[in-house]
Order: structure tokens, then sequence, then C-alpha cells
């Protein structure tokens, strides 16, 4: 972690040829040539939605260097555009462009466009280069970081991607005042799962805090996303390509992929259904002796000091969340494998579980009055 | 290169922790467990063609060991198929099979077959296992080999795709037997290109040899099968993802992937549209001064013993020609990059190509009658 004058901060993620930095701070979006040590080329494709555009299209605009072609694409918005089509107008206007292989793809926007571009980037002309500029809490503290990309499919969410890495990443931290407050609980979703998962003083950090994040106070709210993508850069340094502890990242995402895919995408946020699902791993934790009360009541309590849900879809039975929940990709062969908390701050991928168990707990679950 | 008793040959391509071997051989397919020691998992999917399947499909099923689970999926056979719709169906097949990311494709087939295959896999949960097994001389000595894989877009060739290298590649040199010949000197294309671009006396060898080869002479074809592979492998393990001398490999390829394109793909075979390319790369070296008359004259008749094209489409304009090369993945930003001959065996990247004197060229080559 360096810091500079202006206050923003550079983090390093170590993927040795391929290593980026990740750019955190206040108004980094509209200096000029923030963009330009990154572009491979002179052909530059800015892609962002239609919510995203009338904000910031314009100061992304601004950080490229005079004489660079620049073209713009805007998708319509939502995780319910996260598919396999919207990626094909992305490679139809490459290729109306005439772009070639040194072009740089520029994803400004949330998750979804972070996951669409990054992917697009990964297979057009078999991987050009991208830029992340996320504006949501969830995309800046999540999906910006890592590399992996991709899109959803009808009978399962991100199952069709790559691991495609950023040229950089660039958090102008500026963006999340214009986030609904909605948006925001699903980032802190998020930024709760990496105290969880790898640092207990964080998490207590972010219950004293969690007020001020909510208020979006600067200093906290830069601190929070800083220690979010320092640990999410650390454990993909270790492990790119989720062979192994890059799967503990995955804290609620078996049971909360389950309920989007369930609901239909975008009817939850990705961050509320991860929300109930890291209260539900939680407490499947206790139940196999790990966590006692106290702690559960800690996840619980924190999960809803930053709004989110403490319980599932009204609809969903047992078997609505087996069924989906057998497709996830950390299963090997058939055997379920799911990432579960020794204690706070420490988690495990665990594929023993009694199904028994896994039923009550699902069957037992609140859910939503 | 080392030989076991049996007459079979196995090739490595060194790629670091991507290395991966060719088995090349009479009857590797169909020996129990063939397949065995390059399976991620328990979950197989055979993905072959209409006109394969028949074939082989049995044969490629026996190679497997007990146990697994197989799925086979059959598409339609032809070049027009190679699309990401196509690609999608493969998809549709795993999830709906419930297949997680330990499992494995098996590509049965020519290249078509091998490059959506390979680019499934590539992308499916982000990246899966997969095996080429292919059928045709021209994936033999090309498609397989080196880790390309992807599909065909309206507006160019291959646009669309990824770097993603197989576990193994098994050649059975017993599947050319049902090869169509014009298919046959389709695949002898590629064969030429390794002599022209790379060793002189393999082009020597192959002019004494032609007519044994497009006779299917066992030993002969071998040999021409191991000599394209190796020369292949050597050029891909030094320039995996194609920053310099794997360009050279596209030989003839930039106007190929032009009369491809605007044809229609299928049209003519790949193989096809590479003679006749070759042939065009040859006569623009010889106009840079770089090839004598009699050189050119050698590359011409090895392309016609092969059976190949020495003319390109009769409605092909300057203009047909000039506006598909500019989107080849070659160019950089707007810079036309050919693949030319100093020499024959001895092939460079070349991007000052007067723009008059390819014009001419383009202009003045033979058209089919």
């Amino acid at each position: 972690m360096s810091e500079t004058s202006s206050g923003s901060r550079t983090l390093e993620v170590s993927l040795g040829s391929r290593s980026y930095p990740i750019h955190i701070g206040p108004g980094l979006l509209g200096q000029p040539d923030a963009l330009a040590p990154w572009l491979a080329g002179r052909q530059v494709m800015i892609v962002t939605n239609e919510v995203v555009a009338p904000l910031y299209l314009e100061r992304c605009r601004a950080s490229l260097p005079e004489g660079v072609e620049v073209r713009e694409l805007v998708l319509p918005d939502g995780e319910a555009t996260k598919t396999l089509a919207s990626v094909e107008r992305i490679w139809d206007a490459l290729l109306e462009a005439g772009f070639n292989r040194r072009c740089t793809l520029v994803a400004l926007g949330g998750g979804v466009i972070g996951d669409m571009v990054g992917f697009a980037a990964a297979c057009y002309q078999r991987g050009v280069a991208f830029i992340q500029v996320p504006t949501t809490l969830l995309s800046q503290v999540d999906s910006s970081v890592g590399g992996k990309t991709g899109v959803n499919h009808p009978l399962g969410k991100n199952m069709i991607g790559a691991f495609w890495q950023p040229r950089a990443v660039l958090i102008d931290t500026e963006t999340l005042a214009s986030l609904p407050p909605r948006e925001l609980s699903a980032g802190l979703a998020e930024v709760i799962k990496y105290g969880l998962i790898r640092d207990v003083d964080f998490l207590a950090w972010l219950e004293r805090e969690m007020a001020a994040l909510r208020d979006l106070a600067p200093e906290a709210m830069a601190r929070a996303i800083e220690r979010s993508c320092a640990i999410k850069a650390e454990i993909v340094a270790e492990d790119e390509t989720e062979q192994g502890v890059r799967a503990l990242l995955n804290l609620g995402h078996t049971f909360g992929h389950a309920i989007e895919a369930h609901q239909g995408y975008g009817v939850w946020l990705h961050g509320e259904a991860v929300g109930a699902g890291m209260l539900m791993a939680a407490e499947l934790s206790a139940r196999l002796g790990w966590l006692g009360a106290a702690e559960v009541a800690r996840a619980r309590a924190i999960i809803e000091a930053a709004g989110l849900p403490l319980a599932a879809p009204a609809d969903m039975s047992v078997e609505d969340f087996l069924a989906r929940m057998r497709l996830d990709k950390k299963n090997i062969d058939s055997r379920l494998r799911l990432v579960l908390l020794r204690s706070l701050g420490d988690a495990c991928v665990h594929d023993e579980t009694p199904l028994e168990l896994l039923e009550t707990l699902i069957e037992t679950f609140p859910r939503v009055d």
C-alpha cells in the first residue's frame, strides 16, 4: 500500500506477468491521462450502462489522452442483462468499429458491467486489454479485483466465463455518492465477508464503523475499500484460478447463488443474497459445533446493521436450494462443498456436511414474511 | 520424439505447467483406457459431428475407462456451424447434465469441432479440461496443436475465442482412410506451409512424396504429420499467445481468411483458401524482390500437386480482399501485417508492403474460371 499526497492509494495484485495496480481515491476519474498508462494501443471502447453513462461517461472520456480513437457502448442496466447476448453486442460493436487485438476496453460501472466487459475482452480475438473503473461499492471491493469474468446462464450464475486480469483498476470513491442505499448495503455484504473469512479485527472495526459507512463517511469508506481489496488481492495472489484458498471468497455465495437463480437474476441484489447466505453459513457452522451462539449473534447483528436480509425468500423449499447448490462450481464430482466458519475470521471449505444437517438448516432458516 | 513398439510416437508441446503430449499412431482410438490418463474427473462429454459420429464415436467411447459418466453431443458438420450458437449448445448440454468444473470434454472430429469444443471448455465454469481427438489431416497437423480455440463471427473468422490448451492430443492415423480427397488436399496445405515457413528440407521431401501422401501411404503420412506437429509445437512453445514468431503460422491465412469470409464460411475449405493464399504470399514476396521466379514456381507446383486451387474466387475485387484483410488479428493499430517469404523455408512478418504493390498483386492474381 502506498499513499500519495492527493489522498489516493495504490495496491498491487501480485500475479507475475499479469500483476496490476488498484488505485483508490476521491476524484480519480476525470484526471487527465488517468487511464493513459494502461492503454494497449490507440483504440479504446468504453462500455457502460444507461444509469452510469449520464453520471460518469463524460469524466471517463476526459481521463483518456488526446489522439486515441474512442468508442462508447451503453448497455441496459441490471443483473438480468448479464447474458451472453449482451457480450455479443460488445463483440459486434468492436468488429463493426474494426478494432484489432491491441484495443483496450474500459468497464465503467458495477459488477455486471465489469464481468461482461472482462469476458468480452478475454475472448475478443482471443484476448485484449481491459481496465476496470468500478462505480459501485460491490464492484470496487469484489468483482473488479481478481480476474473473474463471465455471464449468467438460465441454469446457473456465472457459468460461462474466463479468468482474465485487467491492466489496472481505478476506484474513484466519489462515485459512491450516487449509489442507492440498497446497493450500498449489498456492497457492504462483501466487505463484511472479508472480516468473517480472514480478519476478525477488521470485523470488529466494521461493527464500530457501520453507521459511518452507511453515511458514506469518506475516511471510513476509503479504509473499508482498501482493506477489502487488500484481503482479496492477497487471496487471489495465492490462488489465481481457484484451486484452493480462493474458494473462501465464496462464503455465503453457494446459498446466495441459489437464491438469486431461484428468484430470477436481479430480483434480489447479489449482495443481499450473499448477506442471507452468510448467515445461513454461520448457522450451519454452529450446527457443526464450530461457532457458538454469541458468534452467530455477532454475524447476524453486523449483517442486519448493514441493512441486509436475515431471511430467505418465502417460496424457496429445501429442494429449491439443494437443486441449485448441486450445480455450484466448487463441487468436485457430485460432492457438495461449502465455505463455512471455524470461527469468526477463519473460514474453511468443507465437503463433509451431513445432508440431513444441511436440510434441517435450510428447513428451519427464517423466510421473508 | 519417442517411438514405441506399436509404431506410435509421442511429441511433447512444452508450455510449462500447460505442457501436453501429442500421441500419433495407427489404431490409437479404441485402445482401452487410451483417454484415461487425461481425464480431470469422472464426468466426460464427447462432442462430435454427424459425419464423424457413425465412424468413430463407438471407438472413442471404448477408449474411456469403466465407471465414468459419459455423455455424447452430436453437432451438425461444417465450417458454417462454427458459431457461438453451436458452442452454446455444448454449454447447455453440460449444464443440463449437471457437469462440474472437473469434467472433461473430448473433441472428436476435425478443426471445427476442435476449435468449438476447446472454446466451450475454455469458458465453461471459467475453464475445464479437454482432449483433442482430431480425425482430419488439417486438424491433426494444425488446429489440434497450440491451444487456439474459437468460433467465427459474421464479420470475421475466429474473431471470438481463447487460448486454451488441451490435456492431450490423440492422433489415430487410421481415421484418414475415411477422409474425402478434397479434405485431404486441404490438410496438405498446412503441411506444405510448415515446409515453406521453416524447413526447406521438409519441403523438398514433400515434393518427392506428394503422390504417396495423396494415396495415404502410411509411412509417408505418419512422417508428414509428425514433422508438421513438431514444427508447430516448437513455434507454439516459443510464443504461446502469438506475440511474435507464432504469427508465421499464418502464412497464406490473411488472404485465405478474406476468401473464406467473402465466400461465406464453408464454401471454400479452409485449406483450399490457405493454398491460394500461400501462392498470393509467395507472389507478393517475389514482387518485393525476396523470392526468385524459380522459387515461386516451386511453391506453385507443390500447391498444385496437393490438389489445391491456384486462383482466387472469380467475383472477389481488390477492395473485397482489402476490407477483410484490414480486420486481421495480426494488424497493429491500422497497419496491415502480412506473413511473407524471405526465401523458401524462411518466413517473416512484414508491415511495410506498399499498398500499391499489394493492390497490383491482388488485381493481377488469377481468378477461378
